[in-house]
């Protein structure tokens, strides 16, 4: 058994692919944003990160930081343990309810990431309810669709945001049998938004749970930023609202939000929930801070939707191939692992700007593509400087246009 | 189809069976450690914590935390994104670089916590190997056994530390196929030490890659904290080894160390590793500050294991019937979910004592427990309390006696 040999033989077909992934090495320096010193064998360079999920800038901001020093001063740099086990602290019972509120349900539940709360509570949920059958948007999460495996459940996969497809699946199957819809309020990587007012009448007409994932919405959409659902007023028609503390608000952390009996069921059994250290105090005390700040006012959000207009603005009257969707996130497809990376990599060498290249799995292959992401610091002057160097660069290489 | 039934039906199951969880609501503060606050509907009330995982205290050492404080304020409070996508600091580099050379290995890799690290590479490692099969401690955790389920490999259970059991299990195999032995050095829960020598020895034999979790031993046990397989110099002969910063590192956050190309191969395709936001900034600080506060000396563990020895002397003299192991976790088996949450209950109110009440599926059913865990800043008076209080309630329930 040559074990080696089998492993290196993976990594040589991601080689071979285009694939393989070096990671940035980044220095986020605080009240630099949108700025990062790059490490590289060369030295460190400077460049403008144009693909962060911290959408508007919270992770760097003052309060935010305090508060999670204030905590760390005050409680510890960790928790100590599991929930159960000596780790739950009154800093987390008052997040639970922060996020209860924010989304009008009974009870809110912190997850250690975003991830680890999907895959748990689905898989929970799932396993809960007999020959259960899970309907899932053909463009979900990697942790939803673990969720669901864990869960062992039927998968029935539906086409990406599509009704129809949703109702003819609901429709073969048997009334009887328990049903999960779950889907997204804003995909990450297409930056469309799910139709959730039909998801939610179709959930109704057969009685299905329904789970929405808000990682990407939270913070930037909807009352106080409670996300797509609140903006549409359908909170009260989702069973489950999932979001995160990662993306909008700057820090770390997954939760879930529903009424007390469904979260009580999952913080009781879910495998992903119990045997786990609970987020230290510092990072819940920040969280909170930054969903405080989201919830009080739109000035942060102003700019960035500024902002994304004048990216978006711009990129119209190019050669870019951008998507022209709803969201703040701009994808561009290119289609191919090696020019994805041809792309970044004259970006990063000739502008001095750093967009990672996305290609399988986070998206199918011949899917590859940029995701742009505007923050609110980022200034025209930058919006500028990153169109026309995408047209440079999409003019050298050659590569498809806008129709 | 009544939802709500099924899963109302589940919590009341758990309750009658005595096993529904209540978290302890507290306020552990800096420099007051072992004692919390304890906050109940009758308002805030001073205990002594019995069953921490914060082992040396190290969650509230005063250069962890300002480690992590520095970081917040230098890099912010969060990384911004996964790995792959802005995600990667120049912290998180030096972290990896840190414990690979802790535990003599060419490469590390950070995942959001331990639970994370075990699923996510386990469940990479076997999918890489064709027909695999993982043998399995039976008291291994439920992130291995998560791991083991989401690789889809088939899984054998040897018999908990049984080399004879886990030799039968192997000779019954075709010797052709892959396979992974998975087991952990310091089993939290019972807190007995695996025979890490025979297990490498079968494993040469038998041909099969070694997948040791030391969660609960690093930074107690080994030369600088490098845990189990380091103090019986065998860290050579383990492939890969996990462990995390939760424990007695007191912070958050798992990892794994092994030569350049099996760490290479789970960064490249662990699902629970690529599609999740990085550690914060100030946690990897602290946690690698942490660990090099325990790699320089052995002040805190030393203070540790003489606390040990006084609280397993004084239970030894007595009536209350713990387990002698060779670990610093101290379990004393109950049997029952309701008597070890009625020994619980009156610790808490007659004795000011915190330790919860560990029942299934943490343990077996019929296996349920106190788990002591004593910390350097435990006193020899708080000591004779706790055991005065167990020999007292022990006598009270009319629980079984030590033989």
């Amino acid at each position: 058994m040559n074990y080696d040999h089998i492993f290196s033989t993976h990594l040589q077909s991601l080689k071979a692919e285009g694939r393989y992934r070096i990671f940035a090495d980044l220095e986020r320096l605080v009240g630099e944003a949108p700025y990062a010193l790059w490490h590289t064998p060369e030295g460190k360079k400077k460049v403008i990160v144009w693909c962060t999920n911290d959408y508007l800038g919270m992770s760097q901001h003052p309060e935010v930081i305090e508060a999670m020093m204030k905590a760390a001063t005050r409680y510890g740099a960790g928790s100590g343990g599991t929930r159960n086990i000596s780790g739950t602290s009154h800093s987390h019972i008052l997040l639970e309810r922060e996020v209860a509120d924010l989304h009008g349900k009974e009870k809110g539940l912190i997850f250690t990431s975003g991830y680890n709360a999907n895959e748990a509570t689905i898989s929970a949920l799932a396993q809960a309810l007999p020959n259960c059958v899970v309907l899932s948007d053909e463009k979900n999460h990697a942790s939803i669709i673990q969720g669901i495996r864990s869960g062992k459940s039927e998968r029935r996969i539906f086409r990406h945001n599509n009704l129809a497809d949703l109702r003819e699946n609901l429709e073969s199957l048997d009334p009887k049998r328990p049903k999960i819809i779950a889907c997204i309020s804003v995909y990450s990587m297409d930056g469309d938004i799910a139709p959730l007012e039909g998801i939610c009448d179709l959930a109704e007409e057969f009685k299905a749970i329904t789970y929405l994932d808000e990682v990407h919405a939270v913070g930037l959409y909807g009352p106080q930023g409670a996300g797509i659902a609140a903006q549409y007023g359908l909170q009260d028609r989702i069973d489950i609202i999932q979001a995160n503390f990662a993306k909008a608000y700057g820090v770390i952390g997954g939760y879930i939000t529903g009424s007390e009996l469904l979260v009580d069921y999952v913080r009781s059994v879910a495998s992903g929930f119990i045997f786990t250290t609970s987020l230290p105090p510092g990072v819940v005390a920040a969280a909170h801070k930054s969903i405080s700040i989201l919830r009080g006012n739109t000035i942060l959000r102003d700019k960035l939707w500024h902002n994304v207009e004048m990216l978006k603005g711009r990129l119209e009257k190019g050669i870019v191939p951008f998507q022209r969707v709803s969201s703040h996130i701009v994808p561009i497809i290119v289609g191919n692992a090696a020019q994805c990376h041809d792309v970044c990599d004259i970006l990063r060498r000739e502008h001095d700007i750093y967009v990672q290249p996305i290609n399988y799995p986070t998206v199918p292959r011949g899917q590859e593509r940029l995701r742009l992401t505007v923050t609110p610091s980022h200034t025209p002057e930058m919006i500028h400087h990153l169109v026309d160097a995408l047209e440079d660069v999409w003019g050298r290489l050659n590569l498809s246009l806008a129709a």
